[in-house]
C-alpha cells in the first residue's frame, strides 16, 4: 500500500504541507508547552506542563484534545515527569515511570491513542533495561527519544492520512464534519481535516460544514476557527443542521476522526459522531472516518466492549454561558463519546493506505503491516 | 371520532389538568400582557403589548413562540392595535384591520397558526359586517370576541391532544421531545407536552430526555424548566446525543409539535426535528407529530413548499454566550425549522383524533370533519 501511495503522490505532482501554524504542542529546551485549547478562539496561549498531575488536568479538562495529539502530549507529559527523578536507582526510576504512566491514563478513558503511547514509553524502557545496563541519565533520554519519534511518526501519519483522504475526494466536494480531528487534534495537519487542506493548498475549493459540536464547541471554536485562518470556505451549524443541509444535497461526503476503533470496525468519536453516519445513509452519502493505526485497537472485539466516557452535566448547562441556561438541578446525560457501527462507515482512512469492509479482515492486516 | 374520545376519557375516569400556572400570555382589563419566553428560565415576567409593531417584535424575536401560541397572541395583537382606531369609519376601520394584519402575519414565515389566525379574525370581520351594519364599537368587539374564541378552542385543543396523545404512551416509557410544544408555547399545557403533564398526573412515571434544541435552546431553558416545575423526570441532553439515547434503549416514544403540515402529511417544525424522526425510525421507535387541525395547511401539497425561515447567525456564534463562541466573521447558515417527511411520522395528533397514513387523505377527512 505504501507503493501505491507514493505512485499516487507522484502522479499528482504533491507537495506536502509545510509545517502548520500553530501546533497543540511543543517541546523546545526541555520544556513542554502546551497550547491551552480552552481559551480558543479568543486566546492563543501555550502553558508550561512540568508535572503528571499538570498533564493530567490538561487532558482532562480538554487542554489538549484529540486522540492522537493526547498520545503525544501524554508521552512527553511521561517523560517530563520522569525527567524530575533525582535518585540513582534505575530501578526506582523505572517502577515510578510505570506509576506515572498508569496516573496519565487514567485522565480520559474512551481515546486509544492515550494508553497505546504511554505503553509504548514504557515497553520501549523495559525491553532496552532487559538487554542493555542503563543509567538514569540513559533511561531518561530513552522517553524523550521515545516520545519524539511518536511525535514525528504521528506528524507523517497526517501527512499521509491527507493524500490518501483527498484521493476520496472531488473538487468543489461539499463535505461535513464533525467536532475537530485537525491541525491542533494531532501534530501537524489533522487526520480526517488534512485532505481539507490539502485540498485548499491544491486549488480544490471545497465546501465544508461544520458541526458546532455541544457540548463544547470544538467544530465552533475550533474546526471553524483552523479552516477560516486556512482560507477554506467554511458554514458554521448547529448540529441538529446536519439532516437539513444533507437534505438540502450540499454534502457530498463526511468526514470525522476516531478515538478507538474496535477490530470489527466500530468507531468511538465525539458524541453526536453516529447520528451523522445514520444520517448520511440515509441520504446516500459517504462517511469516511480517519483513523491512524495506533487508533486501531485490536484488543477490544467491538464497539460493544468500548468505555464510553461520562462528563460533568455542567458542561451541558452552563459551561461557556453567562448565566445558567436550563433550571437549576436539572438532570443531564453527558458522553463524551458515541460508537458508530462498521456498518456506517465507507472506509476507513489510515496513514498506511484506506481500508474498506469486511473490516474484521482488513484492519487487522492494516495494522499488523 | 369526538364520540371515542368521549367514551376514551369516561373509560379512564379521567381527570382534566387544571389551568397550568404559567402562561404564554394573559388578556385582563383590556391589557394584553405577554410572557417574555426570551428571559426564561432565569426570570419570569410580563410585558405588555398595545401596538402592532410591539407584537411584531415579540414574535420575531420569540418572546412569544409556539404555533398555537403565536396564533392566540397575534389575534389579540390585532385586536389591540384595532382598538386603537379613534375614528367613526367602519370601512376605515376594516381596512386598517387588514393592514395590520398582513403586517403581523410577515413577522415569522414557517408557522401556519399566524396567519390562519389572522385570517379568521379578518373574515369573521368581513363577513359579519356584510350582513349587518357595524359601528366601530361592534366591530371591536368582534374582533376580541374571536380573539378569545381562538384562545378558548385552543384550550379545548391541548386538552383533547392530551388525553389523544396519552393514550398511546405506557407507564414507565421513556419519551424523548425536541424544542419546546409545552404549556407556554399553546393556551394550556402544550400539544406533544400535554401527554406528559396529563400522566404525571395519573402517575405514569415517564422518564422524559430534552434536547435543548440549539440555537435558542428552548428545549433546555423552556422544556426542561417546565417539566421540573411539574416534577416530571426529565433529564437534559445535547441534540447530538439523541441517537445515543436510542442506541441505548431508554426512548420508547418520540413526541414533537409542528408549525405547519402539508396536505400530505410533511411536517415543519423546529430544525432537528427530522433528524430526531429518521434516527427513530432507525431505531424503530414511534415517532408522534402534535398537530392541531388549525396547523394543517391543506392550501400547501408537500413539505416542499413550505418557507423555512432563515434566522440571523448570530444565534448560533454569540447569543447566550459570554463572550463569541466561534471566530469572527464566521459563515452561518441557521434555518429555523425543518421538514419532516410524512413516511417517517408513526401517527398525526390532533385535537380530534389520532391521524394514521395514508395522509393525504385521512389529513383531509379530519380537517373537514
Amino acid at each position: 500500500m505504501n507503493k501505491a501511495f507514493e505512485q499516487h503522490n507522484k502522479e499528482a505532482g504533491a507537495q506536502p504541507l509545510g509545517r502548520p501554524l500553530i501546533t497543540p504542542l511543543r517541546f523546545e529546551d526541555g520544556r513542554l508547552m502546551l497550547l491551552d485549547q480552552t481559551l480558543l478562539p479568543a486566546e492563543e496561549k501555550y502553558i508550561q506542563i512540568s508535572t503528571k498531575e499538570e498533564m493530567w488536568e490538561a487532558i482532562y479538562k480538554l487542554r489538549v484534545r484529540g486522540a492522537p495529539a493526547i498520545g503525544v502530549a501524554a508521552a512527553y507529559g511521561l517523560y517530563v515527569e520522569s525527567a524530575r527523578y533525582a535518585g540513582e536507582s534505575v530501578e526506582e526510576f523505572m517502577q515510578q515511570a510505570v506509576e506515572t504512566a498508569l496516573y496519565l491514563e487514567s485522565s480520559r478513558p474512551t481515546a486509544v491513542n492515550l494508553s497505546w503511547a504511554l505503553r509504548r514509553m514504557i515497553k520501549k524502557l523495559t525491553e532496552t533495561a532487559s538487554s542493555v545496563r542503563l543509567s538514569v541519565q540513559q533511561a531518561k533520554e530513552l522517553l524523550l527519544e521515545e516520545a519524539q519519534a511518536i511525535h514525528r511518526e504521528d506528524v507523517a501519519a497526517c501527512e499521509a492520512m491527507g493524500e490518501y483522504g483527498l484521493s476520496l475526494l472531488k473538487p468543489g466536494m461539499g463535505i461535513l464534519t464533525h467536532c475537530n480531528a485537525g491541525t491542533i487534534a494531532t501534530s501537524a495537519y489533522g487526520t480526517c481535516l488534512a485532505p481539507i487542506h490539502l485540498g485548499q493548498q491544491r486549488g480544490y475549493g471545497f465546501h465544508v460544514f461544520a458541526d458546532e459540536t455541544r457540548p463544547l464547541l470544538q467544530g465552533a471554536r475550533l474546526t471553524a476557527w483552523e479552516l477560516c485562518k486556512a482560507g477554506v470556505d467554511v458554514t458554521l451549524i448547529c448540529d441538529n443542521m446536519a439532516a437539513s443541509v444533507m437534505k438540502n444535497g450540499w454534502i457530498n461526503a463526511c468526514v470525522v476522526g476516531c478515538d478507538r476503533m474496535a477490530a470489527n470496525g466500530d468507531g468511538a468519536n465525539k458524541i453526536g459522531t453516529m447520528g451523522v453516519a445514520i444520517l448520511a445513509r440515509k441520504f446516500g452519502i459517504p462517511f469516511y472516518m480517519y483513523v491512524p493505526t495506533s487508533t486501531i485497537d485490536l484488543a477490544t472485539a467491538t464497539g460493544e466492549e468500548i468505555r464510553i466516557e461520562q462528563r460533568d452535566g455542567e458542561e451541558i448547562y452552563r459551561l461557556w454561558y453567562e448565566k445558567p441556561m436550563a433550571p437549576a438541578g436539572i438532570k443531564t446525560y453527558n458522553p463524551a463519546f458515541d460508537v458508530t457501527p462498521a456498518e456506517y462507515i465507507t472506509a476507513v482512512i489510515t496513514e498506511k493506505g484506506i481500508v474498506y469492509p469486511p473490516y474484521d479482515i482488513n484492519l487487522k492486516k492494516i495494522k499488523e503491516e
